[in-house]
């Protein structure tokens, strides 16, 4: 057992705290339990840093995630043993996919509590781990301020692979309030690797007519973005992100950026006849699912793939060597003008709604996205104004609300829009009430069409014309209807249902000049 | 890759559907995907078996959980990957802190699809351990029944310690989609191993005047409890459930039955004095949390403890064989007469929220509850009607909701009351939609005092008398204040405000002569 408690600061939590508030963690996105009350005592002195409520964990991980694509820097969860943990998961697999910087903290029993197997003793350790590229359970208060140094600093790394940025550090409540000499200083974060030269020169070497550069991560930057359209306008190619890349900035002023389709036929389709992937940050095309008779691995068989830069490496830098080797600027860059749609007349399809939202799209807009519905809004915000769009990266939906929180606060003044299907924002609703609770100007849009639509269409899939009674009942949601605008006010959020195009236009300026959360339940 | 598909019955997936409703598992609470859509397929066919669709997993692992306690054998959950299955793992925990039995199918990627990590790519193995008495991921389609008789058969036996009675079995669709020769015969479920001689008479010999008999399991049915109390009377001892168990069968006409309480210093002083805790079936008593100065283990130095069975053993035959030893038998257990109290008067605490539901309380109710606040009608209730009290085993939050909708299936007729705090009823709120659907008796009761008053004592414990405001922001949960009305609404369940004793018990007698779901949000 550790030494005396001691009160406030003097204590592990306090040097804990100090310590990522030193290394610039700020915001930290709770549900705590008694486990982490010597955490909460030290938030109450550490005024560097901002705790944010949430009524689910699954609500502080999506806007950990939110705030980290954001800000690019690491938000803090603070989670409860391993239940906590666990429910915060899902919304890690998409973190950890959108390769987000993250650190969870995670309450645990004191070491000597452990053997007891309590009632809520848990293996947080073998939790956290498919998810994140770092996890430590500290071993001693003293020790504990420097576990939050590494542990920053290693959220604050892109690890290789798919291994993703978060890091996870279990402290057992002895650790907390056990005596503590204070902070440590922040770890210096590596740069990321340049690519060697060698793989500019080829890069360089094998770039042709008809190539496509294929981009995720840092290369979906407005930098990023203006290299690529140079490059391949020089040699004669296109540019293309992938099908959910964790972060895109578009608008006018910025290239025109294809992406690549949701269902494996339509990217064959696309990648027919290219004659080069060169992969920039970003990995090869692979099937979302797998279907029978379909490949797993969408890249034509005659299609040569190259690797300028994986999403862990210097992915800028290496576009801008190859950008200088062939000898052209980013300024140079074709930029699209800017383009509105009308607001269509009429009845609702996702279609519409995408044009609705280009049409009224204010400057600056962060819009996040929890399904394939939300996507169609894409095309037609690419050109209304500049905006950065956040995907659905793991296709864990319920993902959507909670990252539209988290983004809200590391943007503050940027109006945010969530546009989450029926089914998938049901999973997640509680960031409603922290969005009001922190007066955030997110509205969320609710694709209601009522049912989980897109099973409809994987069902279809497999050759069934002819849904039964039993599958039905597992992908419709009437029976009782949802009612989204109880659900808003019962978590205080201001509420409009809509179902035609003007209407929710005018809903949505409405929103926007009230500054505050919002919800428009869209029918389709 | 597996061969052909086969429409229907056929393939893998009708194969397995078959083997588990062979074996007796027709209920399977679902929130299925893309990967699962082979397995909503069958159960098109699969007409023993009765698909409830949730709209959160958690939801689904929790109505898992209350109908496993209920029936006493396995409901399946049917989830979505390693995002799915993380968002059902919370109270996953509490149903392996339960000794539920339990299975989870958990849709998986094809296993050619496996090496190309696809966005929802996940190591489900990993997930599911630390919740899992037995994980498995199947190898082919012709094995997938095996798999499936196999998964029944770990999740219908007792595993020692607290591994619990949970299976988890991965299905990659193309084990599903395969060709595979039909359903397996199930496989005969082991005995609970018994308990050896000298158990019985080494507690035979040391049983003395005042004597502490501890029940958990099993030794919580009628028929335990009333072993216990003969076995007691018999030595001049007496009986005391653990804080919290799973299952409690209560009411008039059984014995009277203690609880340990929750507050460690509480549970010593109990125990003061006592010379021999008989452990039945139950662990000895630990603290829940750890704190400063306070041991893990709650046994006093001077107390003996004894094993007569651990949970997984044969409870029930150890009992009879010590009590035909001591020559007495459970015919002769002094029973407790029917007393009710009156419907107290004026503003309600929890204390008077669990004197009108004593009140009010029907023959074979179903409690479950979610928190301590709920765990005060306990004592009122028991000697005023017949009823199975189902506790949070797990102390993780959000588990009552979901718990009384498994409940309820489990024992059609049977009314159920889930008294949840406000707190833990938004970790899993979804749960009323689904009884909205499938019309359940559930009556919630939310204990809405606004804040997660739990933290607010554990914070005092830690000798802070004055809560500051970042302190309070973590324990508050007004601000805005949740609206429940408009929830229960939302998800399609008829809701009514109560702040008084008379009210609340009109509302529970109205909500009982309604027989559907009913929410009532009763004002602390």
């Amino acid at each position: 057992m550790a030494g005396e408690a001691e009160q406030g600061r003097g204590n592990g939590a306090a040097a804990l705290l100090g310590t990522l508030a030193e290394a610039g963690v700020d915001h930290v996105f709770a549900n705590p339990g008694t486990s982490e009350m010597h955490l909460v005592q030290a938030l109450e002195g550490e005024t560097r840093m901002r705790p944010v409520l949430t009524l689910f964990e699954g609500v502080a991980s999506g806007a950990a995630d939110g705030f980290g694509r954001m800000a690019r820097r690491p938000a803090a969860t603070l989670l409860h043993l391993g239940a906590g943990l666990g429910h915060a998961t899902a919304n890690l697999h998409n973190a950890r996919r959108a390769g987000t910087p993250l650190l969870n903290l995670v309450g645990d029993h004191a070491r000597h509590h452990r053997p007891f197997d309590a009632p809520l003793d848990s293996d947080i350790e073998g939790i956290a781990r498919p998810f994140s590229a770092w996890v430590r359970t500290a071993r001693s208060a003293h020790g504990l301020a420097q576990d939050g140094a590494d542990a920053v600093a290693a959220a604050s790394t892109a690890h290789p692979g798919s291994l993703g940025s978060i890091a996870t550090l279990a402290i057992p409540v002895d650790c907390a309030w056990g005596g503590a000499p204070g902070p440590r200083a922040p770890r210096p974060v590596p740069a990321r690797p340049k690519v060697p030269e060698a793989a500019v020169a080829a890069a360089r070497r094998a770039l042709k007519a008809g190539a496509l550069l294929l981009l995720d991560g840092e290369a979906l930057t407005a930098e990023g973005q203006r290299w690529a359209a140079v490059i391949a306008a020089a040699v004669g190619g296109s540019v293309s992100a992938t099908t959910f890349p964790a972060r895109v900035e578009q608008g006018p002023g910025l290239p025109t950026l294809a992406r690549l389709p949701y269902f494996p036929e339509d990217v064959q389709r696309v990648l027919a006849g290219v004659p080069l992937i060169l992969r920039v940050g970003a990995d090869a095309p692979v099937s979302f699912f797998a279907y029978e008779g379909v490949p797993s691995d969408l890249v034509p068989p005659e299609t040569e793939v190259l690797t300028l830069a994986e999403r862990h490496e210097d992915v800028l830098d290496a576009l801008a060597r190859l950008g200088e080797a062939l000898g052209v600027k980013p300024g140079a860059a074709q930029a699209q003008g800017q383009r509105r749609p009308d607001v269509p007349s009429g009845a609702l399809g996702a279609r519409q709604v995408g044009a609705t939202l280009a049409a009224m799209l204010p400057d600056e807009a962060i819009i996040t996205v929890d399904s394939g519905g939300g996507g169609a809004a894409a095309l037609p915000c690419a050109a209304a104004a500049p905006h950065s769009w956040l995907n659905l990266t793991g296709g864990s939906i319920g993902m959507g609300g909670p990252l539209a929180t988290g983004a809200a606060l590391a943007c503050p003044g940027r109006p945010v829009f969530a546009l989450l299907g029926d089914g998938g924002a049901l999973y997640s609703l509680q960031a409603l009430w922290t969005q009001a609770r922190e007066s955030l100007p997110v509205i969320t849009l609710i694709y209601n069409n009522r049912r989980y639509n897109i099973l409809d269409h994987e069902y279809r899939r497999l050759g069934i014309n002819e849904v039964g009674p039993r599958a039905e009942s597992l992908f419709d949601l009437s029976r009782p209807d949802v009612d989204f605008l109880a659900l808003a006010k019962g978590f205080g959020v201001p509420a409009v249902r809509v179902s035609e195009g003007p209407a929710l236009a005018e809903a949505i300026g409405r929103a926007l000049a009230a500054g505050g959360p919002q919800l428009l339940e869209v029918m389709l």
